[in-house]
């Protein structure tokens, strides 16, 4: 009745099996240790089973045993300049992204901001301003919504000439996903009467450098919400608290936290971010300006370095796939380094700008591999190879952790090389 | 172009308007301030936009103005019997529940397990035992899937021949929604090779109480799952951490959480909680002995007791609805206490056994209405009303909180009563 996961053939080089193979069943793994009955009875004696456990908190707190699975930071004191966190994505399973393991991009820290006081207020070509406590915004309708947002400059490790001992959490860690509840633009913007001539508007943060950016009206009717609620709570004040705007899709930056003002306008603000930090230099000298959209991406979680391969046989391969132009069409996985490729299964339901989890039953021979994957969303867009990526992009001339140009919007196809030791680490191929 | 709400005509009584109302666009409401483009310039003078914000930590932490949005426990200080924590479901928003803010019930709190020595054991009816280490575990391909977990015993109050002055945590918030992730339990099972003989499992958990349940072999290879995360993270240990039994949709005792045993067994193990706690008492004398089934159920969440209306005009009623026989079909809301309806929006994507959010926007006239809703499943599966549900399964001879029988499974229709200052308040109807 069971077979031997030896008997099922490959689909692809050097291992891949079929997506479908887990659900035909008895897939004997190499995993488990055989016992008798007798010896199932002595799992009563753990310590922790003898004894009353930890009292039941107001607020859910985590194991003790976890405290090392959280972000890094770049700025831990909170000097005078930015502060990165980024997301354990290599530690993290599923779907979403927990909150408080939201990745951070802040110029000046999270600001006090008193709920009772704050104020939204919705101006310039409109036929009437309106300004609006948080009172007033729960009346409006909500949508609830799964979306990703990702730092436009996610990914700049990559841009390195050579390959990075990091983790995905120190190469790829600037992107997260979430559930968001809240309302869209379209209603309030519609309600405060749209100006024939207004064709931009500029969102504005109530953080002390005030971070602003300019969104196309378009993209504001379109998608765009403005969010109070995060994984089923309000937001963290490092989220945005109490509301943040969000342009799914388009590059983390426009999704201005602790939301203060939106003004609506015939041209963009060409403010710094826009104007200077988020537009990419090009090989030819030439630069992107309001390059928005983050594009189709993928990568391995599982393995990936800082987790350890212990022995040949089956292992599921398992990643997260995502694209600024709608949903995930499909995802294909490698074992030897892209000459062979394999198609994943995609976890349901694949919903639009959200992760999607992607998984491949593996069966490791104990020899070197290099796994990768490459994704295509339902417009077509396919991450390119390194080598496609660094023809159109360019690389640095400088090694980190020296600040250079490019270092935006790198979405090629990653590698992870896994040594005869089980070790897995960072490579180009 | 923009119309007045009060164009709109109502779909039922007492100002029910269309679910799709607020699709068509412009409708506007009274919740905020008219103000001139100037007036707008001074929120740039708020005291939190002035200086440096707080410094971004490893693991984000909430806003100090959301404090007392937490679970209310019944035995704060841990005294030797159950400990129950409540979800506060009507100052959430969304589907998914935060980990944190997840329901428990706990015989004696939660055991300090580690992970890196806990084992979980399949033995009995089976062909090989096996025990799993966390390790072996990660090797098995995963699932992720959204799913609501109910105590058996939510709703307990509502057995009272007299509504409560209660909140909607206190009424009903032993209930939560979590994205889940980890081995499916037919897998396992599969490889350790069922004997034609078992019929049921029992399922162990670590915890000193030793919380033991028994499950349908049908259900454990059905959709039955051993969850390793909880909405992206590692389970909390108050949620079972590092591994708990999911059932989906059945009653919240059998989600073994600090899962450490799987017996397969040609019969139910008749233990305590399934012999006695969760076996309803019925009118007739008989009782209910594995009743299994968490029933289609709905509330209104927005509004609800604990949070007012403030004037007339336009609002939008929201709540949640789930059954554990599959999807939610359609909920129905009504304003007049029952007499009219109208058909309320559901949240997309609608998952099996999941929650699922309803909206319907609604102009309230500043006058005393009756709030409900009712929910139907996929399997034509309808809440009771109260008069129906207390026909067939009785009400409380006393007043809570004096502990008797019936309080169990209740899923009956329930009411907000909304009076002339906009207070929210429990009533029968």
């Amino acid at each position: 009745m069971n077979h031997r996961s030896d008997e099922l053939p490959p689909v692809a080089g050097n291992g891949l099996l079929d997506r479908r193979a887990f659900l035909r069943g008895g897939m004997a793994l190499a995993g488990y240790t055989v016992v008798n009955s007798a010896a199932a009875e002595t799992l009563v004696d753990d310590a922790w089973s003898r004894v009353p456990g930890s009292v039941t908190q107001p607020y859910g707190e985590r194991s003790r045993f976890e405290e090392k699975v959280v972000r890094t930071l770049t700025n831990p004191q909170g000097e005078p300049r930015v502060q990165n966190a980024r997301t354990p994505l290599h530690l993290l399973n599923g779907v979403i992204t927990p909150a408080g393991q939201h990745f951070v991009v802040a110029q000046a820290g999270a600001p006090d901001i008193d709920p009772a006081r704050h104020r939204i207020a919705i101006h310039g070509l409109v036929r009437q301003p309106l300004v609006f406590t948080l009172e007033a915004l729960a009346r409006y309708p909500q949508v609830t919504r799964m979306h990703f947002i990702e730092c436009g400059g996610n990914g700049a490790p990559l841009f390195s000439p050579q390959p990075l001992a990091a983790t995905l959490q120190a190469l790829h860690g600037l992107v997260s996903c979430s559930e968001w509840t809240g309302v869209m633009l379209s209603t309030l913007l519609e309600e405060a009467g749209i100006d024939p001539r207004a064709k931009w508007l500029i969102a504005e943060g109530a953080d002390a450098p005030t971070l602003t950016r300019s969104v196309p009206l378009k993209k504001a009717l379109d998608d765009t919400m403005i969010a109070l609620y995060q994984n089923g709570e309000r937001l963290l004040p490092s989220n945005g608290y109490p509301a943040r705007l969000l342009v799914p899709g388009w590059e983390g930056n426009m999704n201005i936290k602790w939301l203060r003002r939106i003004k609506l306008t015939d041209q963009p603000g060409y403010t710094f971010p826009e104007a200077k930090t988020y537009t990419p230099l090009l090989p030819n000298g030439k630069a992107y300006n309001f390059y928005f959209v983050q594009e189709v991406k993928s990568f391995i979680t599982h393995p990936s370095p800082g987790l350890k391969m212990n022995g040949a046989g089956l292992y599921e391969i398992s990643g997260l796939a995502f694209s600024g132009d709608g949903r995930i069409a499909r995802v294909m996985v490698s074992a030897d380094g892209g000459k062979t490729w394999a198609q994943a299964a995609l976890q349901e339901p694949v919903l639009a700008k959200s992760f999607t989890r992607f998984r491949l039953p593996w069966r490791w021979d104990g020899g070197s591999a290099i796994l990768q994957s490459r994704a295509t969303d339902e417009r077509g867009n396919v991450q390119p190879t390194r080598t496609e990526f660094v023809a159109a992009r360019g690389e640095l001339k400088t090694v980190p952790p020296v600040a250079a140009f490019p270092n935006q919007h790198h979405n090629a196809v990653m590698s992870w090389g896994i040594d005869a030791n089980g070790g897995v680490k960072h490579v180009y191929a």
